[in-house]
């Protein structure tokens, strides 16, 4: 008999759809991937086909196992997109596109909820009333299409409709459905009191189940269009965040996961639920573990937007030298040492989220002077991000009595050597890189490791899939000089401008 | 009997001299110009052979007079570099080259000259102990070229020794000798208490004179070399600034020129002679009157330095339609319109003179987010300068008891269109625009024309050969939002964060 020795992870993510076979060791064996458009129908909107999350992880599915042995997959685990959800009738068809997490149509629902107790809300789903979570958009749907509400016979996540496309189970995971918003944190079952603020029953919600536990099989017609032998276990799944703190091995307090992707989100582990004001607390892959999780809206977007808008020259030096432009600025960068002319960035070009949370911040630029370069305002952006990570962290730590020992760095911001360097010697932590950059679909394959039996535990499972390419360990003389530099300036600045940036913002908004 | 109608004005600056016959209505009637090298020994210093000032000089008056009717030059007037000075032994020979207003090696000196009384100093010669005035480098000449400083005989500014060369006498003129910091500014002689504290005696500078009275005129040798007749008066002179300030009709109060140059410069007038700590005080061209002056270390620089590092795309786009960068940039920020997202910009890229008075200041900027554009930026700059310009305006104002009423632009920042109006906007004060951007030359002009008896007087002179060619008016709109910006954020900022950028600035200097 063939070894079951392989399991698949699939990440549908907001862009696409991912399916990663893996091996017990953590190995990448096989990829997939499939994109899924994205509609704004409205400015603030942000929808997409539930059926075509489906498609997408089909055709991902597909592609993966087509390279391996199929008989060798012992199970499925599933990471998503959190937040995003669709509503479902009687037939379980879609009664609308599903509402993503970016989607911001819910502002007023926010303030709505809120009335009914924000601390309330926090201290039982871990997540302070905001824009993304799915309770405000069901009050959207509520208030706005109160026919279709009326008909709605299901809410699910994107696990839970993947999961039931290929099981016909209704049936999601804790730290799944937690991003609803509508999760009894502590006791972990739907909350009957946000249930009723939000005007839903619990029946039109999901069974939950425990990530990482058989939720059901393949059937055969999912086989069918898998291209996959019917009866293979599918694990209950984690949102995305959790996969990512999972697959990086935060499953132990002193290690936190830091993804540096268009926004910029770290992850740290609790065994006991806890909410604080710096932090929202999610739902942990390891059963009854939490995850405290710190967001910062722009991340990579700030270099990104600098390179395309001001990077013209050495976007053309990259065309000269078949380079890179994020090399040519990588390289720029990297020869400004500590103690020369510099600037100093506040990076809250999306508003400032913990510990400030302040929507008016805008980004701030310190120490212009005739020997500032567009390199200087580069690597300003690298030093500003990680000085308000740095920011995020004290605050953090100490709300949760865990001292961040060690950062395992994830996302696209990761490759960058020179970031890696700053984001060690700003925090003044060591900085991991984990040996592939698919942490988070590699969360999923843990899931589905430990379903598999591959592993006793989702523990275990992350003990032994997830591991360290490299250390980068700060620089003493660095760290001292930006310590000095976050001491004596960037802890200080907002605070004491706070007031005037929202004032500008306010003025110069029509 | 040809009629003497024409004037020559001289501007011997730190880049050229340059030459303008003028007739009696203020019509530029001939140009001659002609660089002069700057010697750059170490980096702190600036020096010129005085010598060349003269050459210089020489060449751009006989561009000049090859092209009118020589016998209708009435009188010569000249401006000049101000705080630039030259020692000269017994045969008048420079002893080492001339000492340039920007050199700034004179540190330790300023300090020591404050010891002896800063206030005193301010009080007697308008001008706070500084790294520009004269007095302090004769100060450092005693102290590290002692042999030269004992066989010093005279010591002349620019004027002096043009004048000398021309006419062979050994006089300057009170606005001419003011910038070396030694005059009393009250009682307009040498001030004694002053040249002790320098170690120097009176009888080392040269006569006194008042501007536009007739100091000499030129001999047989120098007529040969100017290819001008004997005999022509030349006129008591003035520093470039006054002479602007007189050029622009600054010869009242309510009026104030405003030279938009590498550095922003401001000339009040006052009959009364002030001292305060938002300007320096100077002897005006109308003779017993003054000139408060305000100053901003970075203006056109910082645009200039902004198109050179981050323009390249702008650059291409102008290279593409044959226009200059500047108007590419120019038409870009003319489309921002009040009430959207924009920058806010402090411009102390090169420190921040009156209020501030910090040299550790350097530019900030305030509000970017993910719309802020290449123009934006460009566009903040502007306004940065306009708003800093106001807010020493209102200090200004207050000390002088003169309410400005009008602002008349010079310099090369004067031709931006966009410039001017923001300008008018920011300070609500409307703004003249004049004929002539040689406004300098044509002051020194003026003072030729009242030397020649084409006028009674400086006074008169000034009236009748000024001039204003447009008027830009403050838009209501404009002014009521950026009043609000200033009152409410630009006004507040620095002096709420100056002790961070003070900060920043030392841990990242070497």
């Amino acid at each position: 008999m063939v070894k079951k020795d392989y399991v698949i992870g699939i990440d549908c993510s907001t862009s696409a759809s991912k399916a990663i076979v893996w091996d017990k060791d953590g190995n990448c064996i096989a990829v997939g991937r499939s994109e899924i458009p994205l509609l704004v129908p409205k400015p603030e909107w942000a929808e997409q086909e539930a059926g075509k999350w489906w498609d997408a992880t089909v055709r991902a599915v597909e592609t993966a196992v087509q390279q391996v042995e199929k008989k060798r997959i012992g199970a499925i685990g599933i990471t998503h997109q959190r937040e995003s959800f669709v509503p479902l009738d009687k037939n379980m068809k879609p009664l609308r596109n599903g509402i993503l997490w970016l989607d911001t149509r819910a502002t007023s629902q926010v303030e709505k909820l809120k009335t009914f107790g924000a601390e309330k809300v926090h201290r039982k789903t871990g997540l302070y009333p905001n824009l993304y979570t799915s309770n405000v958009k069901i009050m959207w749907i509520r208030e706005n299409e109160p026919r279709l509400f009326e008909s709605v016979y299901k809410y699910m996540d994107v696990f839970a409709f993947l999961t039931w496309k290929m099981t016909g189970r209704m049936v999601t995971s804790w730290p799944s459905a937690d991003p609803m918003g509508l999760l009894n944190m502590e006791d972990l079952c739907w909350d009957d009191e946000i249930l009723k603020m939000i005007g839903v029953k619990e029946e039109q919600f999901c069974e939950l189940a425990q990530p990482g536990e058989i939720v059901g099989t393949v059937t055969k017609e999912a086989s069918a269009v898998l291209g996959l032998p019917e009866g293979i276990p599918v694990a209950g799944g984690g949102g995305d965040g959790q996969c990512a703190a999972l697959g990086a091995g935060v499953v132990e307090g002193g290690r936190a996961s830091l993804n540096m992707g268009t926004a910029v989100v770290s992850e740290l582990y609790s065994e006991k639920y806890v909410t604080g004001d710096t932090y929202r607390t999610m739902c942990g892959c390891v059963p009854r573990t939490y995850v405290p999780e710190s967001i910062m809206a722009a991340g990579t977007f700030i270099l990104n937007w600098y390179m395309e808008e001001f990077g013209d020259r050495e976007r053309e030096q990259g065309r000269a030298g078949n380079i890179p432009v994020t090399k040519v600025f990588e390289d720029l960068a990297s020869e400004i040492v500590p103690g020369e002319p510099r600037l100093l960035m506040l990076p809250y070009l999306k508003g400032a989220s913990a510990p400030s949370w302040d929507p008016f911040a805008k980004g701030v630029v310190l120490g212009l002077c005739e020997s500032t370069t567009s390199a200087h305002f580069y690597r300003s952006i690298m030093e500003g991000i990680a000085f308000e990570q740095k920011y995020q962290y004290e605050k953090m730590e100490i709300s949760l009595n865990n001292k961040i020992e060690e950062i395992v760095l994830l996302g696209g911001g990761a490759k960058s050597h020179l970031w890696r360097q700053i984001m060690a010697d700003i925090t003044g932590i060591p900085v991991l890189i984990p040996p592939s950059l698919e942490t988070t679909c590699l969360g999923a394959g843990m899931l589905a490791a430990s379903a598999a039996g591959l592993y006793t535990s989702v523990l275990e499972a992350s003990k032994g899939m997830s591991g360290v390419s490299g250390t980068i360990f700060p620089i003493d003389k660095n760290r001292g000089f930006y310590t000095k530099i976050y001491e004596k300036v960037y802890k200080q600045l907002f605070p004491r401008i706070r007031e005037l940036v929202d004032e500008f913002t306010k003025l110069t908004s029509r």
